[in-house]
């Protein structure tokens, strides 16, 4: 099986590559900026280049195409309209054209989100994939729109499409843009006795449904190497305030803290409840979370106390600059 | 009534400036290009350009908006999916955050079209707006991309929203990109001696529901005016194959003329049958079609016989050159 990763080195795509190649796939990734620590073949891409979308595609003949790149922080899509519609659309187009260009389309998984069901959790119940979507911000419209391309491309080319929609995934080599990486990475400094025991924080009470990144990818490989197309939700279907994500993560340091409201980072909260159901990915699949909540909190810490990205490429949205405040994740 | 059209200098947008000044509305239009023949005060727009959008609608401070622009012809939006992404639906995005962002924001009308529903007609049944899209080429994507758009400015921003899906409509002044200009033209030089009788066309067999431009934008002005929100058809009920629409159009000439299947004309017909219900917009809005497609076809054939566009400003896709292929309309 030959994979094409876009978006490689991002935080999702580096965790798919390094869950790929485990499995034994030959993997090629493409990135935007550098790729520097990537263990598979890199190629640089821009996605908004319907060119060399092409040349790629045609080159490397994948027979699954993961498209992982996108502008993922709701946050920076507000901040910039424009060029997130060309990214996280203009993008998906370019990708499933040079797909469905070649000989022997692959198989395309195009990366949704949880987000496109806006308000649909308010009542409690968890979401599941018949529920109608209802986008409250630009980043969820995005995916919307994404959605319709990789439907258009399904319905006239007969392009094999897996449309998955994660809801809140984290994990460690997440951008601090994220509320759980941000929180992970003040309290590393903390523990690390680089920062006093003060935690800015942002909005606390909205729930939400946090998968590990390593479960979402091994989701994404299971739908696309069993062929399975359609709409997936990809979920833990378990609701979890941000507030209790803090406590448990200031119960591993061990530490005491002082929790400070942050105006800068308070995004507002559109949905007070977002929980997915995975009912249908699980019984397609057979597809079963393999880390708990705390594990995989665990682990994000721990790899911001030793060190976080380090040197390391930045990731996260670097085609927008800077984010302006943070996401939920 | 302070009205902004934008497109004003296009097909749709220049009868509609004509219909609301008729009304007594106080009028301004913006033109991407050149204004030029305008009965109203033109102001220079480029909706992609998200500041122009602020500072032109700040400056009018317009009861209502009718955002006309965009790129008409599926063609020109299969050969330019970026551009088309930009100007379709980045363009809707700036114009609506513009509106939402005035003291007092106007009501909006978004332009949609029944493409968005794709073969949902093929049974033969007349199509109600409750039924699922499924569109099947990229400018009914985009098109359902703006419609998300308009969406969430409703849902987020309180925005009051109409979306309009406007089945194939025509008339004086449309641009030759389109089948029914396309056979007035080039009869019209056949009438007036200027080209031997033989008309070159594309598929005939498709059928469609074309109204009046003038119907249409009566429609529009009607939704607005009674501050209707939702989403309507604008459709005539009839389904028409091109072939009866040619025969129509030389039995109006009363010339004897030879006719010439043309490939550059043939746009792959996606879907053979699409008629549009106008039920719910008639309920609403008490709106009724006030002429007969032949009365159309006779006042469009008539423009072209008069000299059509001559020296005026060209209609049609500026933005994306020239158009590969002639459009259904």
């Amino acid at each position: 099986m030959r994979s094409l990763v876009t978006g490689a080195s991002g935080f999702v795509g580096s965790h798919l590559v390094e869950h790929l190649l485990a499995c034994g796939d030959e993997v090629i990734g493409t990135t935007f900026g550098e790729g520097a620590g990537l263990s598979c073949r890199t190629m640089p891409l821009d996605i908004t280049d319907r060119e060399a979308c092409r040349r790629v595609l045609a080159e490397v003949e994948p027979d699954a195409v993961y498209h992982i790149a996108g502008i993922a922080s709701p946050p920076a899509v507000a901040g910039d309209p424009m060029a997130s519609l060309l990214v996280n659309v203009g993008g998906v187009h370019a990708v499933l054209g040079a797909a469905a260009a070649l000989p022997q389309p692959p198989h395309v998984l195009v990366v949704s989100s949880g987000e496109v069901y806006g308000g649909a959790g308010d009542n409690g119940k968890s979401i599941t994939e018949d529920i109608s979507t209802a986008p409250r911000n630009d980043y969820a419209v995005s995916k919307i729109m994404a959605e319709e391309v990789a439907l258009l491309f399904a319905r006239r080319n007969n392009l094999p499409v897996t449309i998955a929609r994660p809801f809140n995934h984290t994990g460690p080599r997440q951008s601090e843009a994220f509320v759980v990486a941000a929180f992970a990475k003040q309290l590393a400094l903390i523990v690390n006795g680089k920062q006093p025991p003060i935690i800015e924080v942002g909005n606390l009470g909205a729930r939400r449904d946090f998968s590990d990144v390593r479960d979402v990818v091994r989701a994404y490989r299971l739908l696309v190497n069993q062929g399975v197309t359609g709409t997936f939700n990809v979920a833990s279907g378990n609701g979890v305030s941000i507030a209790d994500i803090l406590r448990y993560l200031i119960d591993i340091t061990g530490v005491s803290v002082t929790i400070q409201p942050d105006p800068k980072r308070m995004r507002p909260a559109e949905v007070p409840l977002i929980v997915g159901s995975a009912e249908k990915l699980k019984e397609k699949t057979g597809w079963m979370p393999q880390f708990t909540l705390k594990e995989t909190l665990a682990d994000t810490l721990d790899w911001w106390v030793q060190g976080g990205f380090g040197g390391e490429v930045k990731i996260g949205s670097e085609r927008l600059g800077e984010v302006r405040a943070v996401g939920l994740g």
